[in-house]
């Protein structure tokens, strides 16, 4: 993760069926393609588009209120007993219609593509029952076809254990066959999710329990994430590598054992900088433990309305300088080919090489290292998928 | 600081004068100024235009790459050491015309102005000689007359010590010399600066040295700041005190005891997450202890090259609540009423509020509480300055 493979003064060939043909200087390119039609970069600094691994983009309200309440000393799991936290995005989502869901997700996505987002992973479990999750999901496939922008759906019934399953007669156990027995085989039926992910943390979902629903999920077909050790230990990683999971998500609470067993896996570390910031904790991944022990890294936004309401993935990259210490290669890598790892699609995006879809992101910078440097502003101009125009939130300038 | 006194349904009338005639539901408006020209806010929300009381932002060339080096443990003195830091801006800086330095400012105050920021302090600080300083002064006077943006120029020559005074024939007691008899005496002949700065820190400028240069720039009539305690107590916070600075800035590392002296002291704390952000140190200043003892807080930028690029200050609103602990009314009014105060302009800007000058920033959001939620993103739409259209980043949408 050394070097970022960074090219001045090149240009990149499209072809038609929108994949990357070759990267080469404009006079190159110009007497190997003469009919090509150009866009002129004006000099900016040309990504492939961020591979942005984890996030939970559908929902309902915003949830601003907590913000502050969190800053005053409620804790996370405290707000979740009163109700607040990922209850009320649920009980939110719920009554809201599929066009509804849609409209929201709409927008927010275009937002989190303006700042050069290409590749989106999206989480259902605000639902946490049947008919809502695959309500959820079926707006990301939706949101998939008309949107200029590669969703990769998940499905995270396993968010949290709904609150109707926490008094008698139900209980959690019935909730989880509820995840094995109806939602799982119905989600894998329509082919509406590509991954199955979990909770796994102390007070969510056990490692026993994880094994059982991502069990379940893998019979039918579908790849593995955890949410693993955000904030406190549980094994959550172990687990992850254990199991081949495609990535382990958070894992600002890792044990030593848990980076060892990701560095002996083809597990991919994703990590999250953004929802620890935004939470206002000061412990963050160890991620130089993780590199040094040669584990995956990505970097992910988290975007989500409880922990981590960021569009701005130039500002993730920000943080896993500035709080991971990573290098801006490393960190670049870790927005780009390691996010495709994360979501196995690391043949397909995340590289501006031959072959590889053309999803590619502009920046008003001169300098790649400028990206994380701005931080908090919008550098991106324009976007691409499989080479056609995606989303220009700014004019190009000369 | 308890109530941001945020009001629904309203309007905001303007006077031909550039200030707020009245704030009251739009029917009343309009049977109060029947020929007034209505502009459609589309439901969001208006705010006094941030007042970012902290700022360097006349510089050359970035310095991007020193972000990695601190991520790999190369500390912020030692990066000065090495010739990098603020010595790397001043050889930069002392090469370049006056032309050069507004087109590269006038770019970076807009990106500034376009997310909120309405009034902005800017200090000089990269030249360290008498011509050098006079001509980042002279900027600012040109970018004031030139801008839609309130500028408020600070004289910073005591920034560090300058190179070729650190050996001899010349020495730090020269520089200073230079300072006091004849850079303040020049830049008060030309009333280029309302404020005068110091760094005052272990190894840069001690609290006996701060107390000779600012008591010059009185004398000359200028109001008084300090960069006090940023990393390492020096007493800067109760020296801020004694000789009633308008502001002391950074406090990271304040005493109890400066605390104490600044809450009984006219004197503004003004906070800078961003840096410690940027530089990856997990130390915020003390705020609530702060508030507590009754300190005056505002909130700003420190835009700057090496340790807070950021134009984003709505950004430093989400850290004002996540990092430092406020309520998001603490942190609006850290943000404006005492980013005005700060800069003596607490009857000027900084409220919506009949008298006021009309200058707004209007954020496409629902509520206020979402402006430092959707961190990282760029809601701001539109400002306006003395009531005239100030920066328009996005289009106004129904």
């Amino acid at each position: 993760m050394r070097d970022a493979g960074v090219r001045r003064d090149v240009g990149v060939a499209i072809g038609d069926d929108g994949r990357i043909l070759a990267i080469a200087p404009d006079r190159e390119l110009r007497a190997q393609f003469p009919k090509a039609t150009e866009i002129d970069c004006a000099q900016g600094v040309l990504t492939p588009g961020f591979v942005d691994s984890h996030t939970h983009a559908i929902f309902g309200r915003s949830r601003h209120a907590e913000q502050e309440m969190r800053a005053a000393g409620v804790g996370y799991m405290e707000i979740a007993k009163r109700g607040g936290g990922i209850h009320s995005s649920v009980r939110d989502l719920r009554e809201r219609s599929e066009d509804d869901l849609v409209m929201l997700a709409a927008e927010r996505l275009a937002r989190l593509a303006a700042h050069g987002s290409t590749t989106i992973e999206v989480k259902s479990g605000y639902g946490l029952s049947l008919e809502s999750e695959l309500r959820t999901l079926r707006v990301i496939r939706r949101l998939a076809q008309d949107l200029p922008i590669r969703l990769v759906p998940t499905f995270l019934g396993a968010h949290e254990i709904p609150l109707e399953y926490r008094e008698a007669p139900r209980s959690r156990e019935d909730y989880i066959a509820v995840l094995i027995d109806e939602m799982i085989p119905a989600v894998a039926k329509d082919s509406l999710a590509r991954f199955c992910d979990i909770f796994c943390e102390p007070g969510v979902y056990t490692p026993a329990e994880a094994r059982r629903v991502l069990g379940a999920a893998r019979a039918q077909g579908m790849a593995l994430k955890l949410h693993a050790d955000e904030l406190e230990h549980a094994g959550a990683a172990e687990l992850a590598a254990e199991i081949g999971a495609t990535s382990a998500d958070h894992l600002a609470a890792v044990s030593e054992l848990g980076i060892q067993a990701l560095a002996n896996s083809g597990t991919v570390a994703t990590l999250l900088p953004g929802t620890m910031l935004f939470l206002g904790r000061n412990k963050q991944a160890p991620a130089r433990a993780m590199l040094d022990a040669g584990c995956a890294i990505a970097l992910a936004s988290d975007f989500n309305p409880g922990t981590s309401p960021t569009v701005n993935f130039p500002l993730i990259l920000t943080l896993g300088v500035s709080q991971l210490r990573l290098s801006v290669a490393e960190a670049f890598i870790a927005a780009t080919v390691n996010g495709a790892a994360a979501l196995g699609l690391a043949g397909e995006v995340g590289q501006l090489a031959p072959g590889f879809s053309a999803d590619l992101a502009l920046f008003d910078v001169r300098d790649h290292r400028e990206i994380p440097y701005w931080y908090g502003d919008q550098r991106c101009v324009a976007t691409w998928l499989r080479g056609r125009p995606g989303y220009a939130p700014k004019r190009l300038s000369h």
